[in-house]
């Protein structure tokens, strides 16, 4: 039992019922945000008296009832199978073999306060295998979240429920990221645990470790399966992300049937392979005590991450069912109910969770405000001694931007020299890296051609964690996944990352979810175009500025010259709860007359007009480096007595949102007269110019030569522009 | 030197010089479509005879000059430092580092004719760190290629040029598959090495192993962090793909400087882990015979695949630049071009061939007709006495489909039960699995609801290689390149893979390469809507069908019942030169009256009408399961007096390319009253509907619930429909 002692006593502390904040609020607002709600009571010395209570919290655990245990892994189970039965849809399998690691680590070893689920220096915990949620939802009712109650176990996978189908961060609080693509979890885990290494390495000081948490994940065989895991486990060993402990949950099923059809790795020697610390606890269905050990060994190891592969059976418990697919992703039915009933001794009725074991669970919402109360005490005492380091750190905590940040932001004339959008890019992340505590991030190998490069900072590695330039290696997808799990440990964390914009496609899953999950993160899209020249078709997007035009939730941006790039950035710094891609050259592109920052938010605007009464002969669409060609389209089409309206489409998402007036400002219904260029793909193009107009783009392969070469070949031109126009009005 | 010689002997022999087919005409016809292009001459004896060619062969190669491979390598490293040079753009560090492991591959031991370069039982070879293809270019030159003549390699990375900036099969005859985009590369060789060890399983006979090659890969420090190919090698150890030999170029540099930064892992143990076999070569730069012998002992390991390990130097021979990313991906400049030429001892002009070296290449071409000729004797053989087995060969090499394959093709009416096409799609694959001898594939752990299982095949697994249904597990990046490696072993080959159609987002970098590689992927989507219901919105996919509209060379088709699944396989059966995408659902759909093969056949088709003179009072245009929708909205308004159309525009590419006749009597410009209606983004729609129709859709994230809830709750009804006409009409 001492396995499990030294984090255990923390939940056995008892003191301050201080309310919290609703978990409903945004998570932007925490507690820390207004002093009062810091208990002024506590202090190190309060601290010191805990330490006996702890103590005989641990005494009294050891006596805890092996049967009560029993008891509470039978509810998490019966929980798990009620719901899913109830719904006639789920994934009963994974939450009735991994019961036992899910109560260990919510009843014995995690620190978290159940009535905030955003305290900021709660343990977090991803189930990356999502599917199995209703284990997480489980234990979150059992533990007295708000967000997860009885209720809501019994609306599992309906309309407008606290508890979907796959773990959605968004829909219940306590869940800290959204999984169920597999493998996405444990990259964002990955992400959680680095945030905490850099902000302790930031804010730790030897008399007061301010921060200080665990990242704790279940993945199952399906996530080991995916690339994306085992990009970022590399990375995890790469960064030594001691503090990250993920539970591998060794059923040997899959959908398919016995994974021996398809997975036949020696998983243990891969991670060792990978540089992670390996343990084996075989017995995962009643071996609590080795669960307990495993953690403890897990801990001790400071320099590694550690992979505790738990050999369980799916489905335990089901006579009939268990250790088959079958278990894996439907209800059991009523008849296999029943009999699982019977099986593990369970008289009880659905979703019934019985007394003892209410009780044994109900000290979490005293202790979790009890842990928190006292490290608001240790922020207190933090903040008395190091104030400047607490504003940042409560400015991270809480999200909040420091005043007057955009003015930090460069701006350009067009006699500034022409530059290609990738360094403008660079020039504002190292302008807002300045202002803005929490920007960090990095690329996937590319950095000196995403110039992504922070110049005040270092790398951050294993050695250096408190450095803010990531090197992700050659992994964007776990690259994506990585920066979902940063920007959702804490809202003022906003990391950024970059490839060239063609390799989206390796990272859309995560991508994706960004857009889903609400995570802000700036994707550094540079090498936007044919325009990148010699690397050819397999490096040249074509279809990717439309792609994510289609996605829901997230902000494509495609900056045309300098002002447009600040402008971008200041977008995607703002937006905190949809992610932004900006799309820029690798070739250089003038200052235009006409652009602002301004402008790019509003998502399209004017950039040069001849004409009177909102009623041009002609409008030219363009985006990104096709901007100047519009406008120098524009400059002839005038030469020749024509009127003429030239436009930037840089963020098609807020244009839609701008109201109809101001829409109407832009892009008069009146005028069909309509050419846009962007060398990408026309699809989506059709509803902007309308049925007359003329969307000139790229519906085919790029090819390898010269930039210059290409756009020629290709009739990205100005001429193609002047003639559309031309034949149109 | 004894290592190499096993191979070697086959490069040595000397025989006919039977002439070949061009290079450039497409590889769907080869040599063995023409019996008279089997050199009749060739017999068992005449082979024997070879043996002592062999032995004398061997014997001249242990004797020939060090220098001379010395000179060879260089003579590797300076076209491509040339080429590069000459571009100005270009990666010379890899050539550099790997020219030694290139000419023992080409030179030594790699099995190939030049003059034909699809002949059938070739060795394979796959540069998957794809941006160092001079490598290869200079390889296929020496080698007697006729797709990379001088002019070419000065050409490189020019408009026209058959050097394009990353290898190109559809460029290039000599290259097998497209690669770039790192890792795909290996994930390509693991299909290529599948394929063979299928077809020899299913056509080698004791007396005559008529499927018998190699394939070759060369990965880089990136290849090995990118997860796909961490996934294609776990299955590749998995399916025991003995003939596999991989060479990881470990040169410890990436674009981002030293390994170090980001890839601390040991590959070596990781590779171990997931079974391969594993050897080092610790110097790459000039150790020869340690590249022999390591090539030996992989060919020695019959049922593992081998990696070996080939410890360079990126750049090696530049003075100032080898073993730092400087060397990577620029030009060397003209002072350290010079610099390296004088490191190196070499006194040519740049593109210079030594006449020594030249010479010495200069029997591959008629070593590699000979083997050709003998393989196509030992056809002649087989044929007599495999008589059925040869036919089937026959077809695959050449990619005739049986005769009046399409008969098999299900049909149906409106009286048959109603189905979801996830189903329909089951019910088409073993029809097609019985006559189409080169139909393989399966799903990513999802085979019972992607339902793709062929009933009368087992499992492909390593024991078990003559099988049709591979299990790819949970790996739906790899899945996809793998596939394009099937597709472009030969022609006759129609590998399909599946998953959820959200989960594309994980494989979409291998869906664009098939579709840029021309490789015929059949992708069965299933799941394709909101319609899945209870899983959420992590599974239901929105922008989904637009992204793929958007992609050039690739088939988005989302069937609306029995007979339009039907038509999906017959059209992407067809497609051998681009992939289709079936977009399936998990719900059962009626078969609706007016569906019909032929109708998908052209992309789009009017199902009903009541109108006359071509101008219905609107026009109601749906897909896949919202065909059905407004097919019930047509019948409503119908009964309220008006005039409809209702389409299906069941894959828009199609409908593009039929002629502007055919589109306007389904589409007519003058009926502007047009209501779509899909359950997918409306990004895209806005060309078809006009900007007086109305597009319905959904243009946000789906929600977790039952399916016809979510339906109704998003408003995705007949209803809805019905209003948008009544107010266009």
């Amino acid at each position: 039992m001492a396995a499990a002692t030294s984090s255990l006593s923390h939940a056995f502390l008892s003191g301050s019922t201080t309310t919290h904040r609703s978990p409903h609020q945004p998570p932007h607002r925490l507690a820390l945000t207004k002093k009062t709600r810091v208990a002024p009571s506590l202090s190190i010395s309060r601290v010191g008296s805990h330490a006996a209570a702890i103590r005989a919290a641990a005494e009294t655990l050891n006596k805890v009832d092996a049967g009560l245990v029993d008891k509470s892994v039978n509810t998490i189970r019966f929980l798990s199978i009620d719901a899913v039965e109830k719904a006639n849809s789920g994934h009963p399998g994974l939450p009735m073999g991994c019961a036992p690691v899910g109560h260990v680590l919510y009843d014995e070893v995690m620190r978290y306060n159940p009535k905030n689920p955003y305290w900021f220096n709660r343990d977090r915990f991803v189930l990356s295998a999502g599917h199995g949620c209703m284990l997480q939802y489980a234990l979150l009712h059992l533990a007295g979240y708000d967000s997860v109650k009885e209720e809501d176990l019994k609306a599992f996978r309906q309309w407008g429920s606290k508890t979907p189908g796959h773990p959605e961060n968004f829909e219940t609080p306590g869940v800290e990221v959204t999984t169920g693509p597999l493998g996405q979890g444990i990259a964002n885990a990955v992400g959680l645990a680095l945030a905490e290494k850099h902000l302790a390495a930031r804010f730790n000081k030897p008399d007061n470790e301010i921060v200080d948490h665990y990242t704790y994940a279940i993945l199952g065989d399906g996530c080991q399966m995916e690339g994306i895991s085992n990009e970022a486990c590399s990375l995890a060993a790469h960064w030594g992300l001691g503090k990250l402990i993920a539970f591998y949950d060794d059923n040997h099923i899959s959908i398919d049937g016995d994974t021996e059809i398809a997975f036949t790795e020696s998983v243990d020697t891969r991670f060792e392979g990978l540089g992670w610390h390996v343990i084996w606890v075989k017995n995962g269905n009643t071996g609590y005590d080795d669960i307990r050990a495993a953690i403890k060994e897990a801990k001790a190891v400071k320099d590694k991450p550690t992979l505790i592969k738990v050999t369980t059976t799916i489905g335990y418990g089901s006579p009939n069912k268990a250790n088959s697919y079958s278990v894996h992703g439907s209800a059991l039915g009523a008849k296999e109910v029943d009999a699982t009933r019977k099986n593990l001794g369970w008289p009880y009725e659905p979703f019934h969770v019985p007394d003892d074991v209410k009780e044994h669970w109900s000290r979490h919402v005293p202790d979790g405000a009890a842990l928190e109360a006292e490290w608001n005490a240790k922020f207190v005492d933090y903040e008395k001694k190091y104030k400047e380091e607490a504003v940042e750190l409560k400015s991270l905590i809480n999200g909040e931007l420091p005043a007057g940040w955009e003015k930090a932001l460069p701006t350009y004339t067009p006699d500034s020299p022409a530059d290609a959008t990738r360094n403008l890019s660079q020039q504002c992340l190292n302008a807002l890296a300045k202002i803005i505590p929490g920007l960090l991030g990095g690329s996937a190998d590319l950095a000196s051609s995403n110039m992504t490069l922070l110049k005040m900072f270092g790398d951050f590695q294993k050695d250096a964690p408190e450095e803010r330039n990531v090197r992700f290696g050659v992994r964007e997808h776990s690259m994506g996944a990585i920066c979902n799990g940063i920007a959702l440990h804490c809202p003022g964390l906003i990391p950024y990352c970059a490839t060239f914009f063609v390799f989206t496609d390796y990272m859309r899953a995560a991508m994706r979810l960004s857009a889903l999950c609400e995570a802000g993160v700036i994707y550094v899209m540079t090498h936007d175009s044919i325009g990148l020249g010699e690397d050819g078709p397999t490096h040249q997007p074509i279809e990717h500025l439309s792609s994510f035009r289609a996605m829901p939730n997230i902000l494509m941006l495609r900056p045309a010259d300098g002002n447009e790039t600040a402008g971008a950035y200041k977008v995607a710094v703002l937006n905190r709860k949809r992610p932004s891609v900006l799309a820029l050259s690798r070739q250089k592109l003038p200052n235009l007359p006409g652009s602002s920052i301004a402008g790019v938010e509003k998502g399209g605007y004017v950039i040069s007009d001849n004409s009177v009464g909102n009623k041009p002969d002609v409008i030219l669409i363009g985006t990104g480096s096709e901007l100047e060609i519009a406008a120098k389209a524009g400059d002839e089409l005038r030469k020749d007595g024509k009127t003429v309206r030239v436009v930037s489409l840089v963020c098609w998402e807020l244009f839609d949102e701008q109201s109809d007036a101001y829409k109407e400002s832009v892009l008069p219904a009146a005028v069909s007269a309509r050419v846009s260029i962007e060398a990408g793909s026309t699809f989506g193009w059709g509803k902007i110019v309308g049925s007359k107009g003329k969307a000139i783009g790229i519906d085919r392969f790029g090819a390898s030569a010269p930039a210059g070469k290409i756009y020629r070949e290709f009739g990205i031109t100005a001429e193609a522009v002047i003639e559309a126009a031309k034949a149109l009005c």
